[in-house]
């Protein structure tokens, strides 16, 4: 059974959260959801809420085959741990399907991993991914090796199963 | 292509619209949101938005493949309109896969279609399932027939798969 982990933090995109957990799951796939703080519930951005069963401290990156990386606002307060860029740049370094939308492109700028890749984001932080050396592509879906990643919770069909044929492909 | 008619109203249970909506749309499908009224949007439960395209008192039943009843208390108010009631009675007519969870199962007993049907909903109301005549089973998961149930949002991904392999067999 395939093992992804999930960031949350508050005002976190609800959609981008639940709709690619929830997808995972329905592979029989287990997600576990890291937060600053676990045991505790976090509200989405529209109020969704969202309970943390991992602190992200003591995430070790080698017990996940995968990481999703929601977007909304929560990627603002998530990119200032050290222990998060820690996450996403062993995940990147083992080459393990990372899935990032919307406003999680912040994460992968501050864990300095966007040099030379292509990806997408919403267009607000547009700027931020180009001058972070990113190719950025205005598309639904972005596939860079091991990086997926969209535009908006409209691009979530395409990206849950982009992500899902990715983990699945580990095994091929 | 298959097109889905799902049926909206404030307080919806967020993710059991937009879960399977986003699912179902996975598979390339369409996905109409029928309201009381059309071109508004619609709060859910938890605050996430869902705009409406399509009013319900003209929805066409043969336009469609299967039906969508997400629960919240949505249902408390939409069972009160003639025209679900007939859109359900319609979909059922015809075998076409109506899919429904939690508080859902309201509107399939104001439609009078329960009666020595099996099926599940929320523990919530499972007396009134149970006076419908209904046969309530406390199962993520019921399929009888054309009609696929379950419970609470905690089984969105089997409820998901099921209904995507329903419309799916329209065709085998």
């Amino acid at each position: 059974m395939k093992k992804i982990l999930s960031l949350v933090d508050d005002i976190y995109e609800d959609l981008e959260l639940w709709y690619p957990k929830l997808r995972l799951e329905e592979e029989g796939w287990q997600v576990t959801v890291a937060a600053p703080e676990s045991n505790r519930v976090f509200q989405g951005k529209h109020g969704y809420p969202c309970k943390a069963n991992q602190d992200i401290a003591d995430v070790e990156t080698a017990d996940y085959d995968a990481l999703l990386v929601p977007g909304g606002f929560a990627p603002d307060k998530l990119r200032r741990d050290p222990n998060v860029l820690r996450i996403v740049q062993e995940f990147d370094a083992a080459k393990k399907p990372i899935a990032f939308i919307c406003h999680a492109g912040w994460i992968l700028i501050s864990a300095g991993i966007l040099k030379g890749r292509t990806a997408t984001s919403t267009v607000g932080i547009k700027d931020d991914m180009i001058n972070a050396g990113c190719e950025w592509l205005n598309e639904p879906l972005v596939i860079d090796g091991n990086l997926i990643s969209s535009r908006t919770p409209i691009d979530l069909p395409v990206f849950g199963k982009a992500f899902v044929d990715a983990i699945k492909a580990q095994d091929a």
